[in-house]
């Protein structure tokens, strides 16, 4: 069975974010000044062949912490759809 | 009210990733035979100022469409957490 996980990484929330930073400029320069925080990850999409959604989640776990995620700067939350 | 909205910016699915396909080759060369496809994406995680939750959605809509999201390459899906 194929199944569709999504790998949400995102930097640690600790840590500045310098990417978020220059959007919340470019933002309020286009009149967007209602938002007051912005934080930049990466959404990865896998589709992993798996015999249940707990291999599956197992496979994806182990993707992010081998190498999806660098978890001296970034944090990773898995989920399916 | 501080409303949180999580806006996934994807490659269109029509598109080649060469980022995801480059992915796909690390994963294969530590042992993750199991994952056949891979794309990647921004997660982009905004902190809005707004009365309720369809506004802070229509303030959210607005920045993908003129900052966040290409849309030539990239569609986007909002969401509240």
């Amino acid at each position: 069975m194929i199944f569709s996980v999504q790998v949400k990484v995102m930097p640690l929330k600790e840590l500045l974010d310098p990417q978020g930073k220059a959007v919340i400029g470019g933002l309020q320069n286009l009149g967007l000044k209602k938002i007051n925080d912005v934080r930049i990850g990466k959404n990865i999409s896998l589709q992993i062949e798996a015999d249940s959604e707990s291999q599956a989640k197992q496979i994806a776990e182990e993707a992010s912490r081998k190498l999806l995620a660098n978890p001296v700067m970034e944090y990773f939350e898995i989920s399916f759809n």
